[in-house]
């Protein structure tokens, strides 16, 4: 391997042997020496959870391996892949994390639930530029084709700039069955949406009820045109930069009478 | 019951026995009509995350209640608990979610790591009012006592004044071995800080390595006085307001440069 090219860590949250993931990592390793962890199995909704109170393991996958890609599993979170690659992997610190391409969209709230942007912010956090790539679309096999001359051009950008301290980039792409072409690429903020009718409660034949997390998203600002929601809904890639500083400086003038409360 | 007092949902990721939760419990069953419904057992580091993949049982804690208290565990995470608790239990909106106390800081980068931080991020998501209290040590038998006054006060306004719409609060407390009084509160930005060393390697007897999540926390600008984690050191609870929405707004002039990608 050539050491002067740039150094690229790849995770995700729907495991190593996920299409996307591999589809993502066809797309970078022309340009950067790679190196995969990813989840064992799938880790969908994890967001930035770690493992804290379980040992982990690493696995060297050698059949997954190329020309210049290195690939590893972990029985933990993607979180828990970010930091055991970065301690126990990688020969430098990489110039890039890249989380992805996720089976499914990342956009509005769903970045606070995504292992996707879990790995993300574990690189905000380590101070190396990061980006979520993740596709409006759940499907094993999903073409994740389309999305290869912006993941391309992205990347190569950030490699050669990086991104300021405490940001990340999370780029959602619409399913191209409802356009024959993406419209073109929209810089926006996450909107605001809801999780509706989450709770499937089935009866037990034991007697006892169980419960599944489902749920329907709801826009709750549908019309706001500089969103990620409606950029996904009218065809455009949305990137939304993200902020590890979760501050909101914007109401700290309004908080400040709590500084009055007495012991 | 009376029907007429105010209904706040309480919740923590140290589990429904930790004695944070029961210091919570205490101090605002005064103040309003209270239902629990807290992790079967420890869940800390499990942030955002929520059970996608798995079906979860609900469990009426009686021996735990008291007069104008329902007590309920979950074997899920934090986030689960509250999405369950708001499906399932409750007879109405809460008009307030508490997280913790819990036995640990939340502050700086550890607020994307906590799932007392998950509790409130949630309730935030679903419009609700929602604050985290959290005590800078981690003993089982940590003494919440001091924390009363601030908790009863910081309760009462919100309950009265609520918060606006995508905020919540992340509250810390220092521990008092080095203070004998805390000095008072202050309104903060998060701190940037670093996790560092956070991998210990062992050998087990079959001949493979595995890793246990350990490392040490780096206050990255320990000098800064606007930070939480520079209140926490010098004796203040510190607040810290905190966003569902992470756009980073600041830098979206630099990125619109993305919006030239070409497919």
């Amino acid at each position: 391997m050539n050491g002067d090219r740039p150094l690229v860590l790849i995770s995700n949250d729907d495991g190593y042997h996920a299409k996307g993931i591999n589809a993502l990592v066809d797309m970078v390793s022309p340009l950067a020496q790679v190196i995969v962890c990813a989840p064992e199995s799938a880790r969908s909704g994890f967001g930035c959870a770690f493992s804290a109170t379980t040992p982990l393991r690493l696995f060297h996958r050698r059949h997954r391996e190329r020309e210049g890609v290195e690939v590893w599993s972990c029985d933990g979170t993607p979180v828990d892949c970010v930091k055991l690659a970065l301690h126990e992997i990688v020969p430098r610190r990489p110039d890039l994390i890249i989380g992805g391409i996720n089976h499914g969209d990342n956009a509005s709230v769903n970045t606070h639930y995504s292992g996707t942007m879990g790995v993300v912010m574990e690189g905000c956090m380590k101070y190396i530029p990061s980006v979520a790539f993740s596709l409006c679309d759940h499907d094993d096999d999903a073409d994740f084709e389309p999305l290869r001359p912006y993941v391309v051009s992205i990347t190569k950008r950030l490699l050669a700039e990086g991104l300021p301290r405490g940001i990340c980039l999370n780029v959602n792409f619409p399913v191209l069955d409802t356009f024959t072409t993406y419209k073109g690429v929209k810089v926006c903020r996450m909107a605001f949406g809801s999780w509706v009718n989450e709770i499937d409660c089935r009866r037990h034949l034991r007697g006892y009820d169980y419960y599944w997390m489902v749920g329907n998203y709801q826009n709750d600002e549908p019309d706001a045109e500089d969103t990620d929601g409606w950029a996904l809904r009218h065809g455009y890639v949305a990137i939304t930069p993200t902020r590890m500083d979760v501050t909101a400086y914007e109401v700290m003038d309004q908080i400040k009478v709590f500084e009055t409360i007495k012991q």
